[in-house]
């Protein structure tokens, strides 16, 4: 068909034709390192030889994959649920059978394959309120302000979406931290929203201070319109846990600059550090009064994936909006419903974790959360003991993010291969070691500084293994540059 | 703080300040009449007297809801992939196990809670692509082509995002058949993208012709930059499977107009009516040979939701991508892991639906088949029996979208409430009879026509009461008009 052209010819849907926007996304957590990551365990599977016998991902927060279990009782519910004839079977505690009825008699048809409603299945949406009144000291949640999601990530997509209009000077931005869990850099992007970035304070336990939020809308005003406020807490990447003190300091900003606050809560769980404590933004702008309580909009968000469960691959999730204008609420419920519903098997799982009549032992529970908490303690004592790694407590979430500090050759190498200087670090380390890190730069970071991400998640023998191999790799690196 | 003002003002989202683009979305599915049924079935609950007992929800395709039940086999596997200490069960069959163990091993950590690579589980794109490859009678398929996606509503939404460029006469413009599936009209909503309609011929059984898209391509140029035709097929919401012939037709314009092709063929396996076979878009491009089968770039979907399996709250699905720009691909990949990945449970669906080896008795699926067939004519029987309803055979999916005359009083009375003539009929049958549809002009008609969709999914006793009410239904509501 060369008579006719066809043959040579462009792409319909080539770099130039295709949507600007999701060329400017990046998403470094699967980023190339990752992908290199992948093609290594293919190298090893077919016998290539290297210095080291497997891939260790530390990249991403996935405990399953990395060893940890299943809560039994959340597992054996959703078996009943996915097969109800095992319903007869007495190998099932009761209060697994009783809490699977309940659920598939609030799904279409008494089963997990039928749509639930969009915002998700009613009965859920009511125990995830109790969940967050129980959670909250008996501050009121109403269901209706309940959204069921595919994960936080979708919840947190869609507000952004909903919050950005405006075009040039009257676009809407959105405050994120530095550094950032890349989802939001990637959404905003994708929408072509404005990123004001503030910067959490390193030398601080990575703080958030009012003043460089304040320094950061005030210069974004020049070229945006300030909408909204996320914020991440305990903090991905850097594993900060904000104080009461902070989290109210931040409402009365959101407040007095107008800003919709994101409330990302998804570690609420995973806290380690003495003296530290979960606080919701939804308890802490309760407890200051209706001024606030009545008036400042909030969206919180929390999922499946995190905390002592770590049901990642199930994506279940929901968001809490506090405030929102009813007509707004309209509008985002007839958004979602466009996708129809959050994945059933999912919202099971939600409904397992929200659980507040606690019939399964939390003995697993509280195993998971003793031993992440242990694998925080020595993640921040061995990288301490390496000169040229400084590493804050890891006082929650389930990261830390140690400032390197590289040798001048080492940066003058990396720019040679067009890598920043921490990517060049992380595959250097992946290569030698089969060690698979984030660079820093892939989640923001001051320039001049180098960081990478490491999640706490190996099993603490390996995370030992991984944490000597890390120091071993550090010195060498250094010696080499210098 | 009345002081400082905070006390009434507005919100800071609100209808002025949200994404404009969002409030231009329409989604009918589950549009205001579903809302009044879900009302009517809370009041039927609290003793609220009606003339029937139970809502009749015919609006989705959501086969579970409507009695179906899923296959064995199928929710077997799920059960033992959720609570692996069953595979020491001697309850489940051999081959289930073998197909739960070779999938979790598969999986991150052998558990379905860890996430997956973004594209899906590799063994279960494998999966997809010999399933494909089986039923387009050995042309081949390329694992590295298949993306697994939250359903298929996941994958076009992502698919249209791609293809949305440009701005004013040079923004993207994506042709979609009326009627549609609404998702297409929504989706290009949201991305401010350019609906091109082009109408299916009632009058020829809901046929495609391909100078009905070379008008509505030609009127399109004036003010847009046409990217991308959209085919569903078998047919949503009108019921009809397209001819090997006419593909043919629209692959070739395709190719000559330089449309990115974009074929929805999630009810594969429903074709009811003699005399029509599915084929699918891919096979058709490979056998008109490489001049097309090397040029044309197609993505084509497919899903849990429907054909026999009908497995909607699972919310798996996939996307082939052929001859797409490698570079686009990686952008596409990219994209894709920002949201990290399908489901898991989703994806272990999937892979049951795709497989090959049929190891599970096809008995529940030629017997869910089958009855959809039956139901399928008895629909078409009935409502041809009804002086103004005029309703074209169902050859494949699961919808009927029958022609109404209304009478020009009832026209008058719609106009009066603001609404569309057909929503005021589906509002007042709803009121009456319980049985709810959806009204024609949710999904798009020529002007001046009325139809409304109904699913043929109620069982059988069941549809023919529905279909007998709406019989009466119709009389009454003729001669109170008339
Ligand atoms: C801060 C934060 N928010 C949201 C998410 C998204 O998690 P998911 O979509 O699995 O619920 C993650 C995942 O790592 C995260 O770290
Ligand atoms: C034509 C068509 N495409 C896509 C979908 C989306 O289905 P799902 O996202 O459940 O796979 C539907 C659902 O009804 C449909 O009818």
């Amino acid at each position: 068909m060369t008579e006719n052209g066809l043959g040579h010819r462009e792409k319909v849907l080539n770099m130039n034709t295709m949507n600007p926007n999701v060329k400017r996304v990046e998403y470094a957590v699967r980023g190339p390192i990752v992908q290199r990551a992948v093609q290594i365990e293919k190298e090893l599977k077919e016998g290539v030889k290297k210095p080291f016998s497997e891939v260790i991902k530390a990249n991403i927060g996935d405990a399953h994959a990395m060893g940890q279990k299943p809560i039994t009782f959340f597992r054996q519910v959703v078996a009943l649920c996915a097969y109800p004839d095992l319903l007869e079977d007495n190998k099932f505690p009761d209060d697994a059978k009783n809490r699977a009825r309940r659920i598939l008699q609030s799904c279409g048809g008494g089963s997990l394959g039928a749509y639930s409603a969009s915002t998700g299945i009613e009965v859920i949406r009511q125990d995830v309120a109790r969940y967050i009144e129980k959670r909250d000291g008996g501050i009121p949640s109403n269901p209706d302000n309940i959204y069921l999601s595919t994960g936080a990530s979708d919840a947190i997509v869609t507000m952004l979406k909903l919050l950005t209009s405006g075009e040039g000077k009257t676009r809407s931005g959105v405050m994120i931290s530095i550094p950032q869990y890349p989802l939001y850099s990637a959404a905003l992007a994708e929408l072509a929203a404005v990123q004001i970035s503030y910067y959490l304070d390193e030398d601080k336990c990575w703080g958030l201070d009012v003043s460089e939020l304040r320094r950061a809308v005030e210069a974004a005003r020049e070229h945006c319109k300030p909408r909204a406020l996320c914020i991440i807490n305990p903090g991905n990447p850097t594993g900060q846990v904000q104080s009461r003190q902070c989290i109210e300091d931040v409402i009365r900003f959101a407040a007095e600059e107008r800003l919709f606050l994101m409330a990302d809560e998804v570690y609420q769980d995973n806290v380690y550090a003495e003296g530290c404590q979960f606080h919701s933004f939804k308890k802490v702008l309760f407890e200051m009064g209706p001024e606030y309580s009545n008036t400042v909009e909030l969206a919180s968000f929390h999922s499946t994936s995190k905390c002592y469960m770590g049901e990642c691959g199930f994506r279940g999730g929901y968001m809490e909006v506090i405030n929102m204008d009813p007509q707004v609420k309209l509008q985002l419920t007839k958004l979602v419903s466009v996708r129809l519903c959050p994945p059933i098997p999912g919202q099971v799982l939600l409904d397992l974790v929200v659980g507040t009549h606690l019939t399964w032992t939390p003995r697993e529970r509280t195993a998971n959360l003793e031993i992440l908490a242990e694998k925080a303690k020595l993640t921040e004592q061995i990288f301490n003991t390496v000169s040229g790694i400084r590493c804050n407590p890891v006082q929650g979430a389930m990261y830390t993010f140690p400032r390197l500090t590289l040798p001048e050759k080492a940066i003058a190498a990396a720019k040679e291969k067009g890598q920043a200087p921490d990517m060049f670090y992380c595959m250097k380390l992946l290569e030698e070691t089969g060690i698979c890190l984030v660079p820093g730069s892939g989640f923001g970071q001051r320039d001049g500084t180098h960081h990478f991400r490491m999640t706490i998640l190996p099993a603490t023998e390996k995370l030992k293994i991984v944490l000597e191999n890390i120091r071993a790799f550090h010195k060498r690196f250094t010696e080499e540059f210098s």
